[in-house]
């Protein structure tokens, strides 16, 4: 056990390699922000950025800047980037459309690919839109393509010789629990099947590393740790060996092999650049592309490494002050067995949760009962996680999460 | 013929019910930019609107946002305020995606809902991501089902008891010749099938009344007359009849009936909202709600009016300054019959446009040999139109175009 007191939490960031990273990150006062992991807060960076793109490239340049600027390449430019941070090569990733939109068309080209094995096996409690993706693209698919969600610890045991896709979410988004990448796909190829990541709730903020991990296909978020702003572009991966084996079904022109010949019949480009649909949005891929630099200086490795530190400090801290007070971890206890968020169980999570918010704390709430608290090793300190801690033990100890008005419920939780 | 003068175009402005909205734009100075019908200018209010939303509503307010600035409803928000420019009803269209992305949807959708019917008929020579998207959806969907692209003329004969759907762009994206909406339509439907119209050529520039010619359904771009800005967000009309009766293929978390639940299993959101999937670019839809004010402003039919004058000058100063100068109109010569852009073939159309462009007025070229000039009418004035016909003839008599490096290709063009 270590040292816990708020001294310690500020010897910890003062001895922080990453400590300066705080500063390129604009944050409200007064408030510890720990919902990284749902939208990434903003860094400074993206609105000078985004006003030189309006102002002088879309302003200015006007059509031209699809070549000066070089915005046709915008999907591949920031996808080559962020394959560093996915441990992919630059010319396996894109970014493009929604994470919704590319898991459709992996499952989609999975499917395709692996002939008379037709079954996608998933977990059930996986993210809702892998789910709901993969039920609506293996229905269109047909031909006794179906999704197999099962528990946690069958997905392996689920893979037979109808297996064509096994997806898996990196990082739950509820429990935090990480996969182990390498031995899960290796496994999943044992037996025949492809293996898709998921990694929303791992880009950004845990060593990813797919190529090592011989993954067939990856799909993320780019407005969770990666800070892109809200609904920002998702990212493809498709490993090299299958990209020219593979068609989008979504054909749209910008995955031509010669977009601007203009010619009615649909031609494949080579590589990444046929899983492309339509055009790119440039405002939103120029917001993510100035976050992706900004990860990419501080390097993965640390922000992985301190995303371990994060998270245990505040299991520790909440073992050592929140015992008794109904808290259950929802998250796994070893570190190197999670990503970089921490759920906690209380009956009353959702008023909790408001009291909470209510006093500076913001962390999010997941159906029926879930807490959970994300640390972005980017801009959260460790003076934060305790912060947070004493803001939970008084909510929970003076029962002020009773207050009538933290039980009303919001559009959007 | 009216007066064709300098003199004559500037007593036009200064008698242009719209004449202030140019004010409303950034133009880059010294420039007639005839390329709206591609990449719209930018306005004003953007920029601003943008800068708030970035600072105050991702800054500051953060996760929040989604409830306290109505994130969560973007797309039926802006949808609502585009179905004015369309003839449509507010919670008839959404803003999501691509243009690419929402024609998927909708062919797959109508395939669904034609029964036994699996042929869509389009035009050969349409915008390719119409003719690319509907061979990979019916590819996808099977059974039969196929594109058949005829000559324009031939578009209504090739409805037969196999025709599921309909699919054509209002306004040809190159000759900028119109299809009657409401005759066609009728017809298509009196043949048993469904009709839907790409409206990217058309939104924001001449008259459109989707519930008027009945029509089913709708796609369009964000980025060209509606100014939205690169690659903005496209939208997508189902008529009210349809809406619950079809179904989203890529069935994302955003299109369930409660996506907050996090449940396994999906269902779809009533009306629009299931042709929703991932979650919304936020910066994208500010810079197209932005925009979409601007043109409600100034209201749908002075700029449909104002289309028809513009186009009507451009051709009149051709036919009087450019005779025998090798260049042929290939758009329709009836007023009423095309859209805001002008076409003309010229052997050496890339040279002369490129020549054009380097003096400083901007259109552009569709292969083989096609010139195109857009007219915005809310920020192209008649003497743009003057001037643009004057560098024009100069360029052709000239011979300037000639220059070799008129001749070099640039990525997009």
């Amino acid at each position: 056990m270590q040292d816990l007191s708020l001294a310690a939490a500020r010897a910890f960031d003062a001895q922080d390699p990453l400590r300066e990273f705080r500063d390129r990150f604009e944050l409200p006062a007064g408030r510890v922000y720990l919902d990284g992991n749902s939208l990434g807060a903003l860094p400074k960076t993206v609105l000078p950025r985004l006003i030189e793109v309006v102002e002088q490239e879309w302003g200015r340049d006007l059509i031209s800047s699809w070549n000066r600027h070089d915005w046709i390449n915008s999907p591949c430019a920031v996808g080559g980037k962020v394959a560093r941070l996915i441990g992919a090569d630059a010319d396996e990733v894109i970014v493009a459309d929604s994470t919704s939109v590319n898991l459709f068309r992996l499952v989609v080209a999975a499917l395709e690919l692996a002939g008379s094995r037709r079954i996608v096996v998933s977990e059930s409690g996986n993210f809702p839109t892998d789910l709901y993706v993969c039920e609506g693209a293996t229905r269109l698919f047909g031909k006794g393509a179906a999704l197999r969600a099962v528990e946690r610890d069958q997905v392996l045991d689920a893979i037979d010789s109808s297996t064509a896709l096994l997806l898996l979410t990196h990082v739950h988004y509820k429990s935090g629990e990480l996969y182990p990448m390498k031995d899960l796909t290796a496994a999943a190829h044992a037996r025949g099947a492809l293996v898709a990541w998921d990694l929303s709730h791992s880009a950004g903020a845990v060593a990813i590393d797919l190529n090592g991990a011989n993954a067939d296909f990856a799909v993320g978020c780019g407005y969770k740790y990666l800070n892109g702003g809200p609904g920002a572009p998702s990212f493809l991966y498709v490993a090299r060996r299958h990209q020219d084996r593979l068609l989008n079904p979504i054909s749209g022109w910008l995955g031509h092999r010669a977009p601007f010949d203009f010619v009615d019949d649909y031609a494949p480009a080579d590589g990444m650049r046929r899983f492309l649909s339509g055009t790119p949005s440039i405002l939103a891929n120029t917001a993510l592309d100035a976050a992706v630099d900004t990860l990419l200086e501080a390097g993965v490795e640390q922000i992985a490494e301190k995303a371990q530190r994060l998270t245990e400090f505040f299991i520790e801290l909440i073992e050592s002050r929140c015992r008794g007070l109904g808290l259950t971890l929802a998250s796994p206890r070893q570190s190197d067995r999670r990503g970089s968020h921490v759920s906690y169980a209380h009956p009353n999570g959702y008023e909790v949760m408001q009291a909470l918010i209510d006093a500076s704390v913001i962390g999010d709430f997941r159906a029926p009962d879930i807490m959970r608290f994300g640390f972005a090793p980017l801009y959260t300190r460790f003076e934060d996680v305790w912060l947070a801690v004493d803001a939970l033990h008084s909510v929970l100890l003076s029962q002020r999460w009773r207050e009538p008005r933290f039980a009303e419920r919001a559009a959007v939780t």
